[in-house]
Formats: C-alpha cells, sequence, structure tokens
C-alpha cells in the first residue's frame, strides 16, 4: 500500500510555482495577482479564504480581499465583479461561496469574466472541460487529477466509481477521468442516492472516488484487493483525542480499507490540502493567459 | 417488446409546436425565427439543413439560410454570427458543421450568443446543462430524453451504460441520464473504445445507449432481457433492396436484440427523426425568452 501525500505534492506544486513567479518578476512581468471577495462571517469560509490568502503570499502572489457584511446588496456584489473584471491588475478572482440567501450565486458566477474565473465555476469553463478544451477546471477535480499524474498510477481502461454527484466534485472528476487523456480513458460509472447496488459496483472498481460526504462509509469489504481510493470527504467530528477537540474524518474507513488499496488518500492531508495548490496554479495560468490566449 | 416510434412522437411534438405558433401569432405575438449558416456544399449538410427549413415552414417558424462556398473567410463567418446576434429578428440559429479546415469550429461556437445557441454547443450551454440550470441542450440527447419522457420509461436507479463519449451524443447523455430528475436519477457508466470489459457492463445494464458508430454492434447474447434499447447509430451501407441503393443501420443488430428489450428503437425512425424537433422545440423556447429570461 503506498500512501499518496498530498501533502509533500502540495509543498512541491508550491515551490514550484514559486519559482516560476520569481523568474517572471526577474524578468520584469507583472506578479500574478489574486483577489477573493468574502460575505459575510462564515466560520468555515473565513478560514479557507485566510488559507488562500496566506498561500498567496508563499508564492509570492499579490492578493486583494473584498469584504462585505452580510447585508450587502446583490447589485453591489455584482458591481464588485464587474469592477474586478475591467480590473487590469486582477489576473484571477473567485467569490467565496456559500453566499447569503438573497444573493443568487448562479448570477454571481455567470458574472464572473470566464478568463479570471479561477475557480472554475462558470458555466463556460465547465462547458470547455466536457468539450476537453483549454479550461480553469475547479479546486478539488483539478487536485485529485494532480495526486493522480504526480504519483503516475494508471487510468486507462481502468474501471472507476466516483460516488456523489455534486457540481464541484462528483461530476467533474467523472468527466475528467473519462476523457481521452492522461489521467483518463477510465472506464467511470457515477453513483448518488438512488444508486441500487453500490456495495457491487464500488467492490467491482479498480478506482474508487469517494465524494459522497458520509463519513467512514467506504469499508474494507466495499473494497477489492490492489484498489486505488481517493478519499474527498470532509467531516468534522468532536474528539477527545486532539487539542482543538474536533478532528476531520473522510468517506472511507481508512484503518481498514488502507491495508487492501495499491494507493489511498488520507483525510487530512490528501485531497483537502490540494485544493488552494489548484486555485493558485489556475491563478498562475491566468496570469500567463494561457487558457484564454 | 416496445417499439418506441420516433416518428410517431416527432409528428406529435411538431404539431404541439405549429398549435402553439399558431396561438402565439393569433395573439399578435412575433413568429419564431431560425437562421441557418451553411458553409460548402457537403451533401449530408445540404440535406440536413433542408430538413431544418422544411421542418421550420411545417410548424410555422420563419427560417433564413445563410450561404457561402467553401471558401469563405473565418473573420467573414464570424461577422455573419455577430450579425445574427445583434438581429432582434433571429430568435436562434445554427452554424452547420463540419466547417472546412481553415476555419475554427470552436471560435466559431462561442462566438454564437448562448441565447440563440439553439444548437446546444456552446460551452456555456453544456456547463449550464451539467449544473442542472436551464439550458439549451443539444439534439440528439434532448431527443433521447423525450422519446423516454413521453414513453414513460422508468429511469430511477437503473444501470445505464453509454457506449460512445463524443461531445455531441455520448458525454451529455451520461450527464442528463445522471441528473437529479425525470428522466434521469440512472447510475450511469460512460464506456469508449478504451474500455476493457464491454460486453459484460453492456449484459448488466437496464439501459443501453449506443452511440459509438459501429454498424449492427450490439448483438443479443450482449443485452440481458427486458432491457430498454437506444441505439443513436446511423451508418449508411448499400443495399440491393432498396430504390436509392443506400439503407441505413444503427449500432444495434435490430432483429435479433428487439425480441429480448423491453422497449427498443428502430433505425430509421428512432432517435434520428427526434433530432430536428428538438431544433424546432430550442427555438421555440428562444423564442419565449424561458431559458435565458
Amino acid at each position: 500500500m503506498l500512501l499518496i501525500d498530498g501533502k509533500k505534492i502540495a509543498s512541491e506544486i508550491k515551490q514550484e510555482i514559486a519559482r516560476e513567479v520569481q523568474q517572471i518578476k526577474a524578468q520584469g512581468g507583472k506578479t500574478p495577482h489574486l483577489a477573493a471577495v468574502l460575505v459575510g462571517h462564515d466560520g468555515a469560509s473565513e478560514t479557507y479564504v485566510a488559507g488562500k490568502v496566506k498561500a498567496c503570499e508563499e508564492v509570492g502572489f499579490t492578493s486583494t480581499l473584498v469584504r462585505y457584511e452580510d447585508d450587502i446588496s446583490e447589485a453591489t456584489v455584482l458591481n464588485t465583479v464587474n469592477e474586478l473584471n475591467n480590473n487590469p491588475d486582477i489576473d484571477g478572482f473567485i467569490v467565496q461561496l456559500p453566499l447569503p440567501d438573497h444573493i443568487s450565486e448562479s448570477k454571481v458566477i455567470e458574472a464572473i469574466d470566464p478568463k479570471k474565473d479561477v475557480d472554475g465555476f462558470h458555466p463556460v469553463n465547465l462547458g470547455r472541460m466536457v468539450l476537453g478544451m483549454p479550461a480553469f477546471i475547479s479546486a478539488t477535480p483539478a487536485g485529485i487529477i494532480e495526486l493522480i499524474r504526480r504519483y503516475e498510477i494508471p487510468t486507462s481502461g481502468k474501471n472507476c466509481v466516483v460516488v456523489g454527484r455534486s457540481n464541484i466534485v462528483g461530476k467533474p472528476i467523472s468527466i475528467l477521468l473519462s476523457q481521452k487523456t492522461y489521467p483518463g480513458d477510465a472506464t467511470v460509472t457515477l453513483c448518488h442516492s438512488r444508486t441500487r447496488n453500490l456495495n457491487e459496483i464500488i467492490k467491482a472498481s479498480d478506482i474508487i472516488i469517494a465524494a459522497l460526504g458520509k463519513p467512514e462509509f467506504v469499508r474494507a469489504d466495499m473494497v477489492r484487493e490492489g484498489a486505488v481510493v481517493i478519499d474527498v470527504g470532509i467531516t468534522r467530528v468532536k474528539s477527545e483525542v486532539t487539542k482543538s477537540g474536533w478532528k476531520l474524518i473522510g468517506d472511507v474507513k481508512f484503518d481498514e480499507v488502507a491495508p487492501k488499496c495499491s494507493y489511498i488518500t488520507p483525510v487530512p492531508g490528501g485531497v483537502g490540502v490540494m485544493t488552494i495548490v489548484s486555485l493558485l496554479k489556475n491563478t498562475l495560468l491566468a496570469a500567463k493567459c494561457e487558457i484564454y490566449p
């Protein structure tokens, strides 16, 4: 069994990005600049955005944080999006989700210039991805693809199950792993709450992507010997062992599943830590105009 | 075994559209108007476009055909797209594919205003479809969904195999049948040239969508008793029986597969005849501003 070390890979990629930023600056180029819009004071959102700002500093990007209170109007947010679209110094930006109920998330996302949509949530980027065109791919699926690539895990012709059909993980990763490329060329089955023979499908799979958000759902008896297991689940549960009183649990019962796997991602330290790196990579791509030349 | 009569359904839908157009006109509304851009003299393209123009007449739409020779420049085509985008009388338009090699199809498609993209080929419409948002859905997948709906074929929790991962059929229909809706909620496996155990997967499926373009590929021994078979393949082969000297063959060996099925589409007269109807439906939706209010 080989542990897929997301932390190590994430750190390597950050160093690669930092090096490239140094080169760009040394050649007199513009420093990549990521902006984030944060509405309200949701605890998780605050943490995520702070992590993104910190990661920008680590790799030498400029970052800008635009903050609004919960009661900001949709029009103001849309206006901010428009300003960021038109600000030539901003290479890419994100609007941290969720937004308050009175603001339409899809309206805000569709207002973002696809060229600056480094979260990859705009329908144009999703559609381009489906078509196999250059696109900003959202953080979690991009992180999974990167882990598979760095560990050179074979995917062509493999039977792959994706459990969970969310817009930001299940659907895009199922499409990416089906594409005629590497990583890809897998035979992907997308499972969800209505799937009848889920255990049977998981058991028959060479690659298992667990993204259903049910802690420790995947157990040893459901996994075939030698399977590759990618655990996307992150559920915070109380713990008497940790200092914080909380711990993170994945969708896979790691201790019993790991011995059967050829590769497995831990939680934490697996897919989760890759997401910020994916955002940084997209921002660099945006700064270099590589997706939309 | 129940034959899915695409011809009958297509004719019913055309009558429904014609009735709605009459009502719109009776209330003093604007007649829906579809434009088609045809470059060159490809035989199949000529036939398709002529069929589309004729179908417009049948349901009471206005249609406009813009024709160019093979040597037209990309800039001129893009300019025409721009004019059609800005022409308030045109509700929707298509650029018939394929285009000559010197014209970038993706550039032309991305230049179309998504609000008028009644072929559903623009990445925005594909992305919106993936996200479950209102979208123009391309003709073949929309036709399949409509046949399933009209015949009230159960899909929730069914194991469905889609054979073929093309951008205009395999990928979109696999996404649509996975969505949390009806028709949908199926457990979909997307198969392709790299799939290793294709026969086994087909044999285990309740619903088989054959869209690989290999005549009579699916045979009786590959299909389980009671399966639903949707045949998207259309290959023209020589025939000594027909007057034209040609006949159309599907991806399914109909004579031997049909007796095992609960439902099956014939070729011709199945999915194929639904495509023009899907285009008409999209044009009506565009005229009524239902997708993009």
